[in-house]
Order: structure tokens, then C-alpha cells, then sequence
């Protein structure tokens, strides 16, 4: 039985003190994208199953949820066992991040959407994870993404963007760590790895902080032994460098940390957004970090990520990815986006409920009849006024009562005398 | 490739001025029901699937969307091909309502929640039904629930809140249609039906409108002919009294088109709740129907539904429901709940953007180096004074671009010198 009344394993109910945290924060994120000017769209929880299988989700594709066609019959299941493509039972799958749904919806909508299109979604995603704290099956991303601006401009906006909302939802200390794909493959690239074992490589260098510098060295020993030597000098050589989240973003703080020669424009890109970015009015900190790779192979140019001393892992990241949305389109269109991983950033705010002074408990005897109806018009009274009303049948104790309304952010409450016909004659009294 | 970058079918894709659209109607629906003291909850969008198909959730279990088990193997598909048992490829399935995960929630959660737990949900449920105009397989419900209150103040709460929030929408001309499941078995005890037909009975009386009472009694002959004679003899008598949505909550009015004797407690209890409700600050008439059925059987005691005169369908409905929280909780708890059909609410509002004197479309040149940390600098001024801002590029042809920030509820705009350093330098013109 008590199994029977749990959600699903990895998944999640809120109750009420945590749903109004969570929209609260929602709230204040969709109030910031908009003020900077970003469009919020949605498109369904399902999409083709094809089409999340089409090798643009990575490593999520095989944690997919995927959904049975409806009405199966027994040959088609045989036919499924017998081919073993088991995939072939389901048409739909539920979508494992909201970039392979806004390429489809930008491909489907073009023609009606601004030759600049930025596009805020804010949503649930499901994964088949393995449950562990803080990583959910269901949880919440909160993307923006910026389709058709080939130039800085688009980094520039989303980076201002993402640094207010951090700022509006209260957290602070925030970093924002900076790199180029462009300067990974430049290093890979100086180190001598053949330009077929960069993916390999990238996935190790990924791994930095959890296997060290001689971890890395170790794993790509085979790819090359002579380029892992040289990788492992180099990243030895920068890890006093990144202990604040990198160096400044400035040509001379990354060439003095990168080995000669590295890809100039991209070092020349980094400088100019940090130039654009100087005047931001925010207490996120913009840092350089060359070992920063993130995990999504379709990213083509800039990439970020946010840390925060709070959290363990990232607690958003994004970044350029000029090559996706012509997998839907048939027409390269340039893109950039920055997510913020809403269950992570939660976790981080403080929990206390706002106390509103305008929410009032109504305490009120058993109304039937005439004081059933003079109760109510009261309650309506108060809502019409602008308040939160809530009622509760007076009890032996009404303690418990007081403090969880209390709890809930209620801040005053009233004894209903049975004879009373407006809200003139409670005596309002703050909870404690 | 049209196909391939289409949304699944009977889904939507919402654009910005639709996403906004609805967005604005949930925020009122939000704060109106959280003004009427309901507090706010969320469950996963999917549940065990076993749960989805326990017979709670009437016809709508048959259109339920499941979910095929991680990690199957060939023959746990042959197996399932062998037994037929095709749903055993399941374990999990997306809700088709909002009812079942409340009453798993609150099974879960009861030591944690008041007494009396009034709970709102607002969240998409999904059903695979043949899509048609206003029909969609995924679509949003917002519901409130009073749990754990036997008295009228549970329907009282319910209707007020929704008739408040369906004002604060601005959606006029509602009538709410009340009946009474006790009035429907006492009419049918009266026409002389056996109880094992009630059920059955109810179903064709649920058509009356579509079918009329002729059709009603050709279709209950089975069941008893001479009762299915007299109720179509109760039903033809009905009709011109239910034109206007039906008559008011009266005993008088009432017993005045009822056949004699029918359950006078429920009779009472009407007239109670209309009296209890005639304070109502509100535009949304009330009214007795003695033929609605509202298709669910879980229903136990009152029953309503909202009509609209611009909706062919009701726009929300719901009622009494004392026995089926009591089926995961092994013990009964009294409930009552009202849903607002969100899609078709959302049809009937009007479409036009507000148009806030606070949004700015800024025009530039293509911006890089310091223009670019300039025009940024000012897009931040501009969105810590409070407002929303856009930036355009400039085109040869300002006049479309102009015309759809207007539409998208833009209201002025200004051209940014390329050497301007504050908003104060901008000379901001309103969008037609």
C-alpha cells in the first residue's frame, strides 16, 4: 500500500510551501527574460520519436521516456519481439531537454517569427536516471536561445540576460565560466592529437575536476601518448589558474595561460565580450576557463556555464550552436542559448515563506444556513479587498491551526462572531 | 520533411502571442484561487500505470497514453505478445485528469496537510482522443479541491471562487448548472428503473441534449419500458423550463418541474447552497438543471457545470465525490472539487496583446567593440527602470518590424545613435 501512493521512482509531488517557492521563482525568471526582451513560447511534452532519436540529444537520447503506440495488437508486438527493435512499439517520446523541441518549432514556424527570434521556454524535461539527490527523472530547464544573430550581440544578451535573473532571484555569488570550442581544438590541436580523437579527448578534459590532470593523461594514453604528455603539462600548468573559476576575460590574462598560438580570433572574440559586458550592473562574475568543455557535441563557438559555491555541479550553462537548427531546416541558421537548471538554482534560495500581511485567517464556528451565508459574503468581502482569505472551523486547539497558516504565509487571522455581517466587525490580529 | 516538423498530432505548438496569452489568464487564475485561501500543489505528469487503470478514471482510462518499461528485452516482448497483455509493456502512463494524482497525493501526504485541504492544480493532462476542433491530446486543467469537509461549505467555496475567478477573467455571461446526483437516482426510482439500470440510464439522460427526449426513452426500452415512457414524459415536461440554464435554487422553484417526492434532502440542500451563495459579488448566474449528469461516476452528491453562450460544450464542471479518495486511503474522507476547462476559456477570451506603455524596441546598427558594450549598457538602464526591451536591427525597411513588436505588445521605440552612452540620449516615439 504505501508503495502504491508514492510518485513514480525519481519524480516528485510539491506541496504547497514548495510549489509557492518554485512559482515564485518562476515568476521572477519569466518576469527578467521578458524584460530583456525575450518571447516565451511552448510546445508539447511529446515529440516524434524519430526525431528524439536523431542523434542530436547526445548521451540523453538513451535515457529517454518513450510513449507505446496506442492500440497495438498482438502481431505488431510479435513483429517487434521478433525484430528486436524494441523502440518500433513507440511513435512518441517524452522530450529530454527543450533545444531538440525548439529546433522542430523554429523549423516548423519560421515564417512567422522575427528574422531575430529569442525565445524563452520554461519547462518540465524527463530523464531515465538513475535517481540520486539532487537529479530528478522530472525537473524543470529553463532555456533562452537566440535563432538567426550570427554575431556577438547574441552572447552579449543572453549572458546580461541569464547575470539579472541570478541576480533578481537573490543569488549571489555566481560565476559565469567562459571558453571557445575554437580554443579546445586549438590545444588538442598544439598537444598534436590526431583531429579524429578531439571527441575522445573532449570527454576526458571534461572530466577534469573529478579525475586530475594524471587521470586525463591516463584515459587518453591510447589516442596518442605523446599529445597526452603535453595535455597533462598544460592542464597541470593551469590548474593554480583556475582555482576563482578562471582569469579575467582579456587577451592578455588568456594568452598568458594558454600555450602560443591558439586560435586568435576566438582569443579576440572572448576579449570583445568581456569589453561589451563591462558595464553590466550584476554580481555574477564573468571568468576565463580553458578547460571548461560541455557535454553537448553541437556546440560550434562560445560555451558557459554557471557555478555557484552552493552547488556541487553546474547550475545552468549553454552556449553557440550554429550547425542544429539546420538539421530541422535544410538551412544553416545560426543559434546561441543559455539554460538555467531551475531544480538546482531552488534548492539554492532561501525557503522562508513570504509572511503577507494582507492574507487573513478566518476562524469561524460550523455555518449552515443564514451564518453560512454571512461567513461567505465576509470571505468575499476580504478577497474583494484585495486579501488571501482562508477559512478554519474553530477547534479545541487552535494553536496548531494558527501556526500552520502561519507557516503558510498567512500574517493575521480573526475570530468570526456568528452574528457578524462584515469584515468592519473582525477583530484582525497579526499571527505570530 | 512538412511532416517531419509538425507538432504530434492533436498537439500544439503555442506561439508568443498565444504563449502570453495564455500565460496572462493562468497568472488570474492563480491569484484568484489563492486568493479563495487554495493552496497550490504539483505531482508528476506521470503515474503508475497501474493507478491510471483502477477504474477511477471512467472512460478516460481507455485513452490514456503509456509508457513503455526502460531496458526491455526481446522476450519480455514475446511474453507480452503471448499473453496479449500489451499494457504489461508499460509501467508508468501520463495522466489523463487531475483527480486520481490528487487522490494519490493526498493518500501520500495526509500527515502533512490540514484538516481541511483546499488544493489548486493547474498542469496539462493528456488523452489520445481523435483530435477535432477545440478537442486536443494535450491540454491544461485547473482544478480545486476542498478535501475533508462533509458540509455545504466545501460547494460554497468551490462556486465562489470559481464564479469570482471566471469574473476576474472577464468572461461574462456564465451560468453555473447545479444538480444533484440524489435528484437524477430519485427521479429514476420514481420512473420506476431498477437500480441495476440507473447507470445505464444516466448515460442516455447525459445525451438529452444531443438526442432529445424521444431519443432517451428509444434507447432506455430495454432497460424498462414502461419507466423509460414516464421519464420521457419528465424530460419533454423539463424542457421549456431549462432554456435560461434552468430554473433558480428554490425549493419552490425546484419541486415546482419535479415529479413529487423526489429527495427532499437534496432538494434542501440546493436550496441551501443558493442561499448561502446570494451575496455574490459576481456576474455568473446560478441555476437548477434536474438533467445534468456529468459523465464521471464518482460522483456523489452535488454536480456542476459551467456554460458559456460561446462555447458549444461546458467550459468547466465538477461536484461532490465522497467515496474516492477513501479507495487509496482505505478510509473515507468527504471531497468536493470544480474544474475550469482551461482551453476552451482560453478560446473565449479576447485575443488583443496589452500594449504596455513601458515596453521600448531599440533600433541599431550592427553593433561590435565598444558600440556593442554602449547599446547593451542601455538595453540594462532601460531594464532596470522597470522595463521591457527589445533590440532590432535596422533594416532598409523599418515599417514590418516596427509593426510586429507593436503586435507583440510593444509600445514605443527609438533609434540608438551609434555613439549614445545613456537611454536619456534616446528620443523614444510610440508604435502605432
Amino acid at each position: 500500500m504505501a508503495r502504491d501512493i508514492n510518485p513514480p521512482r525519481g519524480m516528485r509531488d510539491f506541496l504547497p510551501s514548495e510549489k509557492a517557492k518554485r512559482e515564485h521563482a518562476l515568476g521572477v525568471i519569466r518576469r527578467s527574460y521578458a524584460a530583456h526582451g525575450f518571447d516565451e513560447i511552448e510546445t508539447p511534452v511529446m515529440e516524434d520519436i524519430a526525431r528524439l532519436h536523431s542523434g542530436l540529444g547526445g548521451d540523453n537520447e538513451k535515457l529517454g521516456f518513450s510513449v507505446l503506440r496506442r492500440g497495438l495488437d498482438g502481431d505488431e508486438v510479435q513483429a517487434a519481439a521478433a525484430s528486436g527493435d524494441i523502440l518500433s512499439l513507440a511513435d512518441l517520446g517524452l522530450r529530454f531537454d527543450l533545444t531538440v523541441p525548439l529546433a522542430r518549432f523554429y523549423a516548423s514556424h519560421r515564417a512567422e517569427l522575427p528574422g531575430v527570434f529569442r525565445a524563452v521556454q520554461i519547462a518540465p524535461v524527463w530523464r531515465a536516471e538513475r535517481p540520486q539527490k539532487g537529479r530528478y527523472r522530472q525537473f524543470v530547464q529553463c532555456d533562452i536561445d537566440i535563432i538567426g544573430e550570427a554575431g556577438q550581440l547574441a552572447e552579449v544578451e543572453l549572458i546580461t540576460a541569464t547575470a539579472a535573473t541570478l541576480d533578481a532571484l537573490g543569488l549571489e555569488d555566481c560565476t559565469i565560466r567562459i571558453n571557445d570550442r575554437r580554443i579546445l581544438t586549438g590545444i588538442l590541436e598544439y598537444c598534436g592529437f590526431d583531429e579524429s580523437r578531439y571527441a575522445q579527448a573532449l570527454i576526458s578534459i571534461d572530466k577534469l575536476d573529478k579525475i586530475g590532470a594524471d587521470g586525463v593523461v591516463a584515459e587518453l594514453a591510447e589516442q596518442g601518448p605523446d599529445a597526452a604528455a603535453v595535455l597533462g603539462g598544460i592542464l597541470a600548468g593551469l590548474e593554480p589558474h583556475l582555482a576563482d573559476g578562471g582569469v579575467e576575460l582579456t587577451v592578455a590574462a588568456i594568452t598568458a595561460i594558454l600555450p602560443p598560438d591558439i586560435d586568435s580570433d576566438a582569443v579576440a572574440d572572448l576579449d570583445g565580450l568581456a569589453h561589451a559586458l563591462t558595464a553590466l550592473p550584476t554580481g555574477v562574475k564573468l571568468r576565463f576557463d580553458p578547460t571548461l568543455v560541455r557535454g553537448m557535441g553541437y556546440y560550434t563557438g562560445t560555451i558557459f556555464e554557471i557555478a555557484h559555491p552552493g552547488s556541487g555541479s553546474s547550475v545552468g550553462g549553454g552556449g553557440r550552436y550554429d550547425g542544429m537548427i539546420g538539421r530541422f531546416l535544410g538551412q544553416d541558421v545560426p543559434a546561441c542559448g543559455f539554460s538555467i537548471g531551475f531544480e538546482r538554482v531552488v534548492d539554492l534560495l532561501e525557503t522562508d515563506a513570504a509572511t503577507a500581511s494582507d492574507s487573513v485567517v478566518l476562524v469561524h464556528e460550523q455555518a449552515t444556513g443564514d451564518a453560512l451565508a454571512r461567513l461567505i459574503a465576509i470571505k468575499a468581502e476580504l478577497v474583494a479587498q484585495g486579501r488571501r482569505v482562508r477559512l478554519e472551523k474553530r477547534a479545541k486547539n487552535l494553536k496548531p491551526v494558527l501556526e500552520r497558516a502561519a507557516a503558510s504565509g498567512f500574517g493575521s487571522f480573526a475570530l468570526v462572531p456568528a452574528d457578524a455581517r462584515t469584515a468592519a466587525e473582525l477583530d484582525l490580529k497579526p499571527l505570530a
